[in-house]
């Protein structure tokens, strides 16, 4: 199963339900898709891409008028939307603009609607060929009888399937090494217990949790032979990453761990830098509260940022779909 | 108020219930306090002490033996399961046995059911003074304007009162200084969202919660000044404290912020070294579940370690009621 997917609509795993739930959203007005997208319904880089690409097609087919200007200008104004609900999230606009370029060339308003949706699908399956291309190249990295640490969750949930930094992780088995994960929390949303430990256990991949506190500890007693993580967003300097990236790599810089990025050509900016860059911050009650449980004085003060920067000299290797890059070396545009 | 007391019989704050029901616990057998110690209802380093110097006294009280042979064999016994409650807390063998050496000097039950509340009294009158003599020394060590993190809680909630790591805090906000806590959530019992956000709000003090995995960024931005903790058990070459504490210790030394950590000297263990000290694992349904929220397979496998240690080296001060000692050295015995 993708994780997102067109069939008679658009359709995606609800992943805040997991691991306990597995429940098919069907998404059928642009608000709804920024919800999702706000709520973390669907989340990573590269399923962002898709769902950016979706959502265009998604406000091509809901338009009812007959020009072809019409429809593209209600693309537009539902790309915007989209755009903006996760304003970090580089391949959200990325699908978006991709998908109204593509329809940009049509003259007819069936012509937009039908072109919205092939370039949509598109992204999907070259997605889907990527993150084996990147599984394939960084495979080479992992060793039979790698301990490797991961943080958040960049695995098939995090793109149409397979996954980027998970997706190494899985050609390495699927070529016969034997990889022990150790998957952070990631507090405070838990992509790591709940989708991390979930999809790697559903494929039978050896997968022990921790709190994202542990793994300096683990590094210092010798644990950790390497350390790869997905990415949101690579500028020329920093990789913007869940919260908590950039610990791991200063810990692994320290405990002399390789620090691995796996990442779609498409995660990269070629125009700004780390300083350029908005983190998002998100809700406070996110950290006070899970669930019914009230885990911090209602009105403490909190600073939740959703992503952080690490510096790129932090980062052993870039795996991209076009082979492996070790920092200062970019791959090409 | 204070955080264990002795008032007709043994209470205590559950600090399982903060911060939104403050609760006082009545303990009335030795069974119900290992159970209170097991399930962190009372915790902290000092905290323990006392309650291991209550727990005996308690067992003295409820014998119902007329010599004292017989009621400090039982006061043994319960001094052996409350040792066993938590093993690598020193304090609470130290409470356990200061309290056991004082009773034993006596040759009359009823003297020995005297003694030992006494004793256990003077732990934490002792303690609370130990704490504010901490406090003193340790907030010359902070300057007006600091920017200070902090891990789990070595506040007045892990101490009869006042605090060791906040206590310096507490005592440089006594002398005008303005002080802004950053204080790390704490994973997986969240002692730092529960406890400290909530014990320095009461005090009015400002604090600004963040997960653990924060740390290191907020750090990279310039925006803490200093880190302070407490500790479990300090040998001659490392601090055990809660776990996250060397992940923020190692940041601290990369971004060159002052780590220190502040502590009682019935926290420095005089025998043993890091690598004779077992580390504590605890529940894995402490990680995969919260409340009745299941944040990750009900199956997953769990590294659940309770503490970590940080080389001395790698602390810029010990703050102890002594005085302030820079690694290698040490407070005298």
């Amino acid at each position: 199963m993708r994780t997102i997917w067109w069939e008679e609509g658009l359709k995606m795993i609800d992943q805040t339900l997991l691991p306990e739930k597995l429940v098919i959203l069907e998404v059928k007005t642009i608000r709804q898709l920024v919800e999702a997208i706000q709520s973390l319904r669907v989340r990573g880089a590269p399923a962002l891409g898709a769902a950016g690409g979706y959502g265009v097609a998604l406000a091509a087919q809901k338009s009812t008028f007959s020009d072809s200007e019409n429809v593209i200008q209600e693309m537009e104004m539902a790309g915007e939307m989209i755009r903006q609900s996760r304003p970090t999230a580089i391949n959200l606009a990325w699908g978006v603009d991709r998908v109204l370029r593509a329809a940009s060339r049509c003259e007819d308003a069936d012509e937009v609607r039908e072109r919205a949706l092939l370039e949509a699908e598109a992204i999907a399956e070259e997605d889907l060929a990527v993150n084996r291309a990147i599984g394939k190249n960084g495979a080479r990295l992992l060793e039979d009888g790698d301990r490797v640490l991961t943080h958040c969750n960049a695995g098939r949930l995090a793109c149409v399937g397979y996954g980027t930094a998970l997706g190494v992780i899985r050609s390495a088995v699927a070529e016969g090494k034997d990889i022990q994960v150790y998957a952070c929390e990631t507090r405070p949303l838990h992509q790591g217990s709940r989708l991390t430990s979930w999809e790697l256990s559903q494929d039978g991949i050896p997968v022990t949790l921790i709190c994202d506190s542990v793994s300096g500890y683990l590094m210092r007693k010798g644990k950790i032979d390497k350390a790869i993580v997905g990415a949101d967003r690579i500028t020329s300097d920093a990789v913007f990453n869940k919260i908590g990236t950039y610990s791991h790599a200063v810990l692994a810089r320290f405990h002399q761990v390789p620090f691995y990025v796996a990442a779609p050509l498409s995660t990269f900016d070629r125009v700004l830098q780390e300083a350029d860059v908005t983190v998002e911050e998100r809700d406070p009650d996110e950290v006070r509260r899970l669930g019914t449980v009230q885990l911090a004085p209602r009105d403490v003060e909190v600073y939740n940022p959703a992503f952080d920067a690490t510096p790129l000299e932090y980062v052993s290797a870039l795996i991209t779909e076009k082979g492996i890059f070790r920092p200062p070396l970019m791959p090409p545009v």
